[in-house]
């Protein structure tokens, strides 16, 4: 396929000569609507914005501070061996995509369990809008007029307001969202590796029968693969690359990719413009709100929907 | 080439569901500066804004006052048989794109030239920022300040201003150029047919030579082609299709075009997006004034390389 080489080649060589999706700009300030609407928004271009909430949760979220405010309450856990919740995993010579172990216990237990690193990775990362929807005490802790500045381009309340709070050696592995993801640091730091959209053809992907993680009887977790009613592997396509350590041997496209890597810190927001990649990783017992807003499709998506397509091993 | 046939069609399929580029929005009020950016400049999304300037110029210019404004100057003029400066035309059996016969003439005499409808065609039409070049006494007439809730998403100034004068038989033909562009019409009115860059599929190009129109003694038109130092035809890439009839026995790829009408009446703003193919028609004797802005490139302008690589017949 010369042309379709070619047309991909044109598309990564613009956008590097032309430097589009080739850095994360760095503001000391908040911007105004429209700069943000202008620069960022409107490109899909990613900015991280230095100390911009001044929120009452900044200096004051501790998980001692969080035991008490939310009175011990039982929250969701992802449970994995080796932190990786949704990322891919091998058993009996075989690679899957597994999801974590998911479990509810009382956040002094988190806790406690974050102060063993020996065990165990437990990561409070359910993306069901669990700040909003099981944890309403911590509201007041946040001031959401402070995001007014980007809330505008999208025009309209965040489709879902989520909590993290886990143990350094979780990392979310490298995937892409169809939303406007807002990341506002409250403790700690996250360390974010990104790749823009249009490098798509330089990031492996491929479909993997997916299981989730269980433990066995000796406290053993193995993973178990999911079935449908006719005994089928149930396929989920992820991302192959693991950006920390890439086999460019097995995936010699991905020595095209440009990913960025930026440190998002405690007062800080990271706006991570949808379809853009993103691996996350964090200090121990890193406490952060993201904002997911729901995208507005536009012509840029429909290309984006086109090189998938193009970029397909199927068909 | 099933595979670029299919990711062109889920381009095409999927703008089509999303109603991306399927309407030229209408307001009728000039909308605040982010408005602008999120819904049209964003989103390389027109508009046509209804009396949105009220300018000195809309009401007081027509061909007499401009005579005695510009004192009667000699203005560029551009003249051809047949309505078409920058279009398609055939001669001895031969499809070539032909520029106009250039031309400088004072202004009441290119009225007078308006004023006989059977001779050529006359069209005040130098693309060169002709209004603040050569035409500065009307400046004064305008009111830029007016195009600050567009402007402010360009956040530049115009990098030409453009006035527009002629027949009603003069013929923009489809092109689409690297600019965004404010068009206002101060008298009469022009009708645009647009199509968006993400249909380029749709729209057929092919290299034609390139001539300009000469007349010959006897007063006749005739075409003269450009040949380089070594007697070689020049050749440019042109739209073949005329979408006021368009052949589509010839151009069956047409038929998935999906054209969008407007038209634009004094005292209105059409913003036309970078990329967008247009084809204009005007009102006899139509004044207007149109601004360019040079774009800043972003991914969705290296999505469009990529469908002009695809697209392209050569390689
Ligand atoms: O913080 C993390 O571990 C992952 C964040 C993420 O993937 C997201 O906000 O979409
Ligand atoms: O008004 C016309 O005839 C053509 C306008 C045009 O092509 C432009 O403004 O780019």
């Amino acid at each position: 396929m010369p042309k379709i080489k070619s047309a991909i080649n044109v598309l990564l060589q613009e956008a590097e000569e032309l430097c589009i999706g080739s850095s994360v700009v760095e503001l000391d300030r908040v911007p105004t609507a429209l700069e943000f609407c202008r620069e960022f928004y409107g490109k899909n271009q990613p900015v991280v914005i230095r100390k911009a909430v001044s929120w009452p949760a900044i200096g004051k979220w501790t998980p001692e501070y969080l035991i008490k405010a939310l009175n011990d309450k039982i929250v969701d856990v992802a449970i994995t061996p080796n932190g990786y919740a949704d990322g891919l995993a091998v058993q009996d010579g075989k690679e899957y995509f597994v999801l974590p172990m998911e479990t509810k216990m009382k956040l002094s237990q988190v806790i406690n369990c974050l102060d063993d690193p020996t065990g165990a990775v437990y990561y409070i990362q359910k993306q069901n809008s669990n700040l909003s929807q099981d944890l309403p005490e911590l509201a007041k802790d946040l001031r959401i007029s402070d995001l007014d500045f980007a809330q505008q381009s999208f025009n309209k309340p965040p489709d879902a307001v989520n909590f993290w709070l886990g143990d350094e050696r979780a990392v979310t592995s490298m995937h892409k969202d169809p939303y406007e993801n807002l990341y506002c640091v409250v403790s700690g730091h996250k360390d974010f590796i990104l790749i823009p959209p249009h490098q798509l053809s330089c990031v492996p992907r491929s479909l993997y029968p997916t299981g989730v993680y269980r433990t066995a009887a000796n406290g053993q977790f193995y993973i178990e693969p999911f079935r449908d009613e006719d005994g089928c592997e149930q396929l989920t396509e992820w991302v192959s690359i693991d950006p920390i350590a890439p086999d460019l041997a097995r995936f010699p496209e991905y020595s095209r990719a440009r990913p960025l890597h930026v440190r998002v810190n405690a007062g800080d927001i990271l706006y991570l413009p949808n379809y853009w990649f993103h691996h996350v990783r964090q200090s121990h017992k890193c406490i952060a709100v993201n904002f997911w807003y729901d995208l507005d499709y536009d012509s840029r998506y429909c290309y984006f929907r086109m090189l998938e397509e193009l970029t397909s091993k199927t068909s």
